[in-house]
This record gives structure tokens, C-alpha cells and sequence, in this order.
């Protein structure tokens, strides 16, 4: 499937009156682990060495006999076979090396708890194809690309590793991951809770599905992280639709527009729609990044990126023509804050990588996630979920229509009080927080709040800038996974005793 | 698939030195429900309607996108809106209305429980056939037969009760289940805990994969029934593999066997394995239907029938024809105690229903239990587990191979520990017992152990014979069960205070 015929698809999402934001879904979920060169320089110092394993492409069936090796990464630097630990991250939607690169709590606390460390790598993403170059040809070969087959590569993989790795056997496993990876970190520990001790889900929106939420809490919460970090500044981008609307109305206004945001093509009619999803896009990026110290993901930003975002987005009533020069600056803060762009390109945000695609596969499948505006609670331009016409557009893309309420059948929904040993920890400025599990629901199934934090900071690696949240946040972590730890230990001991 | 096909790969599978005992399992698991004639006037008298909920073929991948008509039956006699709960039997390898009419215990409490009971057919067996007349033509069609996809099928049916039935939403679910039944009973509460708040699961032999136990143990057992079962009876049944051997050797002996044990069809040479395979096989069934009263399944059977097979069974030391007659007798008391039969047709016990095929497919996927015989610690000839050819033979049959470590790395093996509210209850005479959890793990997995039990006695029909252990042990089941339910309402007050 060539990237025209997916440039096309999102933009038929993106539709007025569309289901709005499958893409914040795809490109947040998607691209928030890009490689960055400061990541791969961190990578160059870390000492960790890359396996393959021959996983199954159908756990669920019997038919398909076929196999793919699956990629991961071991780093044992710090890993004692008396007492240790093994933290395993279950991969995301991306390359493991990003994983890997952009978790560097695991990093920072392996001494401590005596730790190897695993990062297994999601199938259909990175290297881990299980049909090669084929595997996204058609949904035919994309029909195991699924969580729960997901899941299952985790547990044959920890089976593996236990078989294979002398002292490994008799340890503790457990789950860490962010985002769509923390989903599954808590998913296997509510469905393999004999394989991992323990689950750490960072930034989890586990309840982003089937209305268990409102379907406007991610913009709203996006919204709130702007009308914070300076004043007027949601207002300001809350007006900045209509203006974009009444400049493109003339083919004078259009040009004007393509040289004041700086684009590298011209503007025509046919692209306000995704002009106005490619700025929106922006805002809910820098949300998700809006760390407390400069950071390096598509772009360079800066500490606190939505405040100097908000710097040039002070007074709403000014011009339309004001207005947009002002929207310009503060998407240059996201794209130029280095000073090298030329010129602003619209399409190169949706450049996809292979993550991408298998994201909107997913998206189209199981991990349906209703978004919607009303520009009153958000600063957007008001637009409803309708399932049906994403269900349509998915079908047309992928030949496959979602089940909105497979993941809640499947993994519980909010109904998941007789699972143990699951932290949740979310960022209140991250506008996935809204879909996370923000309050205690037992003892053991525990909430992390980093009133300071954006989207899954704590498994970040230590920075001299930490807000106390984010500290405390991890020491609680590391505290949650000593007493798992400790426990398991425990019950082993007694275990022997009684000669299990 | 012809019968005469799957007569050819059962001899295959029970040839000398091959795995023995697929026998056993297929025909014990596959054939212990078969509708009788007093189940028959039974159901009429029971009160229940029939239903067909549309479920999706694969809950697993998203290409496939049919659906088929899963049927389930409903009794609501005395099911009350306000505190009443649902029963739900998680039907296994065969016609519904069989479970139905066999599982007494249900319609027994539910007046106490107030409760709605729900029979949920599996997958693949009576009229629940994802492809029709077709569902059974080849590993294709057969790829969706597994107990992943029979456990998504009750968690549907589930949901859409909770959606359409008036009173029924806002209402506790058990899941109870016998056999394979009960082991999906447990696994489903194990994976969907969120669904049923509770499982009871009776002769559930959730260890009998992997080598979690010793492959001899379900053959011991049944030894041991017969061995208590009166003097040298399971010495008379262990000699008799021998003088089988020596009188087989002749043609006039095989005359003369053919002549002494009845049989229908004369012996050759070649049918040595199978007469043996056949007889071994009802002592096997025996040891399952060993009730304390008059029983009717295949064929209607005496209170304690293994007790009077062994009356014919007290010398082992006595000639070789003289012992054959006195298994015949034996063999009698299963195929003849009504004295209709004009002879044994040992083809009669390889009649498969649609219900054994499916199971012989589920045990050459997902279901691989190892059995095997040693002839000391057991009555029967010694007969090693080989996996190895095992899986040839189900490739050669069915186009697939067994995964045997599956089941132990999705459902946990013995770690279960984490898991809640499941009641295992198994019978002291009964084989799979070996292969059940009989001893308490927390509070919350409870063993039932019934010493005078069969194969899931408990779930029968209350008996004026019933012996006092399966008493005790059903009125434990039910004190779990109103736990369940009283939690079940505990919480939802205690979420409603706080308006969840």
C-alpha cells in the first residue's frame, strides 16, 4: 500500500465532520519514539546486545505453522543471578532500539534491583515481520497483528528466556511499558499474571475505548496544557480556525496564508481541512512532549515547549492576519526551534514510518478510540465521533472494520478489581491521563499522578530538571516493584519448603 | 472426513508403542454426555427455551468476518430480577441439551440462588458449527476450533444477555462447568474475570497437559478404582493383556476368543491391538461413571459398577480361557446389564459423534495430554508417551500439529495462585482427578475432594443414593457460589455510594 493511498486515508478521517483525530491517535501513539540523534548517541554508550526469536505468526490458530523471528534486546550489566530481577518492556508500535532508547528508568534502575533487562519488540514493527516486506500487503497478512498475539510473543518469549538462560528460571518478571506499550503491560499481567509479577503501565489509556470516557477528554486535557502555559493562549488558537477559514477564502488569502506559516507549498482550497489538522496535530504533540527540560523528538524543543509556544499567543483579538503570524510563531517553536527549516512542510507530518501504518491497522481494528470536539471545553473546531464513517474509512483502506468493544470485552474495561499488582502512573498534562486509570482501585491496583508530567515522563531517563513529581513518582515505582520482588521471592522460599 | 478415515487414525494412534490413550481421553471428555433415554424424558419435563446468538468466527483476526449462530439455552423459572444471579455452563465437546440434561445440580440450586441458568454451547459441537456441514472438511475450517475462541464466545454471549435481558445487567455471573466444561469454567474466570465473578469447575483436569503430572497417573487411578473394587480384580484384568496375547496367536484361538467374549464380528490377527485397545477402554469408562446408583448412559449401568464387573474378576489365577470369561463377564456388566444385546461390537465403541471428532482435533491442538502406562503402578500393558509420534499422527489426520506447552504458558499451569473465586472439585475414583487441583492454593482456588465421587458426581442431579461426601461437597459449592453473589452486591452498593 503506497503512502499516497494512506496520505488519503487520513485525510478522509480528518474530513469535516469526521471522526476527528484518528490521527492525534496515529501520530501520538505512533511517533512519539522517533529516533532522535541524541537517542542514538545514548544508544552507542549503552552496552546491550540484540536477539532474535522464532515466534509463531498464529498463537491462535493451528493452520498457519509458520514462524518470524521477533527481535529483543538483553542488557545484564547490572543482572545478578542471586536475588536479581528480570524487567521486561513490552513493545510498542515501533522500532525496540527507540524503546530502548527513550525508557531509560529501566536503565536507571537496574542496579538497583539487580535487574536484566528485555525489551521485546512488538510484531509488525521494526524488524519483527512476520511475513517480511509482505507483512502489510494486505489484511490478509495483517490479520495477526493484534495485541493478544502480541501478548503471546511476550509470554513464549519470557518462556524462552527462562529455558535458555541459566539462573534466569527461578526469577521475577515484570512488565514495564508506556503508552499503547503500557496498555499491554498491564493487559499481560491481567492475562498472564503467572508469567509477570508485576506490571508498571506509564501513561496507559487503557479506558480511551468504547465510551468508557468521555470521547473529549483528550482535547479538552490538550486545551488545559495551552490556556495554563500563558494567558489567552488556547484562546488565541481557539480563533485561529475561523481565521484560517475566512483567509482561505480568496485565492489572495490562500497565498497570504502559504507565506505567513511559512509552508513549502502553496496552499489551495482543497487543503484547509488538513491544513487545520496538521496545526492541531501540532498542539496535541506538544502536549504529549511538553517535558520539563529540552528534549529531542522530531524536532529539538525546549523546556516547556507549550510555554514558549504560548509566548507569541498573548491576544487573541487581534486580525486574522496577526493572529496567523502569531499561530506561525508558535509552530515554529515545534518545527524550527533549531532555526535550520527552510520553510514549514505539511506533509511531512504525516510521513509515516512502517509504525505508523500499523498503527492505523490497529486503530481500524481493535484499538478504537472515539475522540471528539465541541470547541467549548476544547480550543477546537467542533467535530463528533461517528463510528460509521471510520468504520467505512477503514474498510476502504484497510478491508477491515473495527470492533469498538472487542478490548473492552477482552481485557475488562473499568471492571478490573480482582487483578493485583498493576501501577498506574500518569501525567496530569498529558492528554492521554484522560484515559488512563487515575485513582486507586485496590491495594495492590495502584494510581501514580505526576502533577508536572506529560506523556509517560517517569520512565524517561533521570534529568537534573525533574519536577519532585516525577521523582517521587519513580521512587513510589521502584518501591511497588521491590515489593513484587520481594513477595515472589517470598512465596518461592515457602514453596520449597513445602516441596511444591 | 469419513469415519472410516478416523477408525484408520484412532488404530494409528493406538498401535503398539504408540501414544496410548488418545483413546481414553477422546472417548471420556468426548462421549460422557451422550443423551440417554431418561435425560431425554427428563428434559421434556425441565422447563428451558432455545437460543442462537450470532457470533463472530474469528474473535482473533479481523479478515474473517462471518459469523454463525452459537446456540445457548435459558431456564428462568426461578430466576429473580432483584439479588438473583446467573448460572452459566460453559459448554464443551458436544450437544448443549446433553450438558443440559446432565447437570442436574443446576436446576437444583438455582431456586436458592435465584438464578437464570444459561448453557452455552462450544464452538464446533450440536448445532453450533461455524461452517455448517462444512465446519469439520479441513484444518482451515477447523482453524478456529480452540478454547481461546470458545471462551470470547461465552464473554459475547455474556455481554449481549447483560445488554437485551431486562434485570439481568446489573447481575452476578458464575460459570460452572464438568470435564473440559470445567476447565473452561476456570479459565474463563481466570481471563475474564471481569464477566463472571466466580467459577465452579468439577473434574476439571487443568494439570493434564504439559507434564505438570506424571503421564501415568490417570491409569493408575483407574487401576486403583478396580483394585478397591474387589479381591484381584485389577490383577485378573492385569493378567488378562497376556492370555489375550497367547490365545491370539491361533487362529483356533481367536475362534474361540471371538466365541467367549461374544463379540459381534470375528477376531483376525490384526484386530489384537484393538480388542485390547476396546477393553481397555471400558474399564476406563467405567472408572468415570462409577456413580453410587443405577446410571444410563451408552448403555444403563449399575449403582457402583466397577464393584460389579470385579465380582466376575476374583481369581487371576486360573486359565487363560477361564480368565477370558470371566472378562467377558465383566465387560458385560458395561455393554450388556440389561441383557438386550445379542453380542459386543467392538466397532461400536469407535462410533464417534460429530463431538469426538472435534475433540480428537482439540487434542491434537491445544489439548495434549500425555498418557501412558507402566504395568506395574497400573493394570494395563506398558505403553510409553511419545510426542513425537503423537504429532505425526494428528498431522497425518488432521493436517496439524499439537503445540503440548500451549495451554500450560496461556492458562498457568500450577501458577495460579493469583487468581480468585474458583471452586476445583474433583472425585477420589476419578481418573482425572490426577490431573485436577485437589488441594486448596488461597482462600479463594478451593479444592472440593469427594472420596465417593466419579467423574463430576457433584454436578449431577441430587440422588437418594448420593453418598454424603458429594452432599457435603455441593453444599460447599453453593456456599461459594452465595459468597460470590453476596460480594458481587457488596461492591456494587459500596460503588454506588460513591457514585463510580
Amino acid at each position: 500500500m503506497g503512502r499516497r493511498a494512506l496520505l488519503l486515508l487520513l485525510l478522509a478521517f480528518l474530513a469535516p465532520g469526521a471522526a476527528i483525530t484518528l490521527r492525534p491517535t496515529l501520530r501520538t501513539l505512533g511517533s512519539l519514539h522517533l529516533p532522535t540523534s541524541s537517542t542514538s548517541r545514548y544508544a552507542v554508550a549503552r552496552n546491550y546486545s540484540v536477539h532474535y526469536f522464532q515466534q509463531k505468526i498464529d498463537h491462535f490458530g493451528f493452520t498457519i505453522m509458520k514462524t518470524f523471528k521477533q527481535r529483543y534486546i538483553i542488557a545484564d550489566k547490572y543482572w545478578k543471578k542471586d536475588g536479581g530481577s528480570i524487567l521486561f518492556y513490552t513493545g510498542n508500535e515501533g522500532d525496540i532500539i527507540w524503546f530502548c532508547n527513550n525508557t531509560g528508568f529501566m536503565w536507571d534502575v537496574a542496579k538497583e534491583l539487580k535487574a536484566m533487562l528485555v525489551f521485546a519488540e512488538h510484531r509488525y514493527y521494526g524488524e519483527s515481520l512476520p511475513f517480511g516486506h509482505s507483512s502489510y500487503k494486505d489484511s490478509r497478512h495483517l490479520n495477526f497483528l493484534t495485541s493478544e498475539q502480541a501478548l503471546a510473543d511476550f509470554a513464549e518469549l519470557i518462556k524462552h528466556l527462562k529455558r535458555t538462560i541459566p539462573g534466569a528460571e527461578n526469577q521475577p518478571v515484570i512488565a514495564l511499558g508506556g503508552s499503547y506499550g503500557g496498555m499491554l503491560a498491564a493487559w499481560f499481567r491481567m492475562k498472564y499474571p503467572h508469567i509477570v509479577v508485576g506490571a508498571l503501565a506509564a501513561s496507559a489509556p487503557i479506558l480511551q475505548f468504547d465510551n468508557l470516557i468521555p470521547c473529549g477528554v483528550f482535547m479538552k486535557i490538550v486545551t488545559t496544557d495551552f490556556r495554563k502555559s500563558g494567558p489567552y493562549c488556547s484562546e488565541s488558537i481557539r480563533r485561529s480556525w475561523d481565521a484560517i477559514n475566512r483567509l482561505s477564502n480568496t485565492g489572495r488569502g490562500l497565498r497570504w496564508l502559504t507565506e505567513a506559516l511559512h509552508l513549502c507549498n502553496p496552499l489551495d482550497s482543497q487543503d484547509i481541512q488538513h491544513l487545520k489538522d496538521w496545526i492541531a496535530e501540532t498542539w496535541v504533540n506538544l502536549a504529549m512532549v511538553d517535558y520539563p527540560y529540552a528534549s529531542n523528538f522530531l524536532q529539538p524543543l525546549p523546556a516547556w515547549p507549550i510555554k514558549v509556544a504560548c509566548q507569541y499567543l498573548r491576544n487573541p483579538n487581534v486580525s486574522d492576519s496577526v493572529l496567523l503570524e502569531n499561530i506561525f510563531q508558535a509552530l515554529n517553536v515545534y518545527y524550527n526551534y533549531s532555526g535550520q527549516a527552510q520553510c514549514l512542510n505539511m506533509s511531512e507530518t504525516t510521513t509515516r514510518s512502517l509504525g505508523s501504518q500499523g498503527w492505523s491497522y490497529q486503530a481500524c481494528t481493535e484499538m478504537v478510540m472515539p475522540f471528539c470536539t465541541n470547541g467549548i471545553d476544547d480550543m477546537f473546531e467542533p467535530r463528533l465521533w461517528d463510528l460509521k464513517e471510520f468504520s467505512d474509512d477503514c474498510f476502504n483502506h484497510w478491508g477491515v472494520r473495527p470492533r469498538p468493544s472487542w478490548i473492552s470485552t477482552l481485557y475488562g474495561g473499568k471492571n478490573i478489581s480482582s487483578h493485583t499488582n498493576i501501577v498506574f502512573s500518569n501525567g496530569e498534562l498529558d492528554p492521554w491521563s484522560g484515559g488512563g486509570i487515575t485513582e486507586d482501585i485496590t491495594d495492590t491496583l495502584v494510581a501514580i499522578t505526576i502533577s508536572e508530567g506529560a506523556h509517560h515522563l517517569d520512565l524517561r531517563a533521570s534529568n537534573p530538571l525533574d519536577p519532585s513529581s516525577v521523582l517521587l513518582a519513580r521512587t513510589l515505582e521502584v518501591g511497588h516493584m521491590k515489593k513484587w520482588i520481594k513477595d515472589f521471592y517470598g512465596r518461592a522460599g515457602k514453596e520449597e519448603l513445602r516441596d511444591f
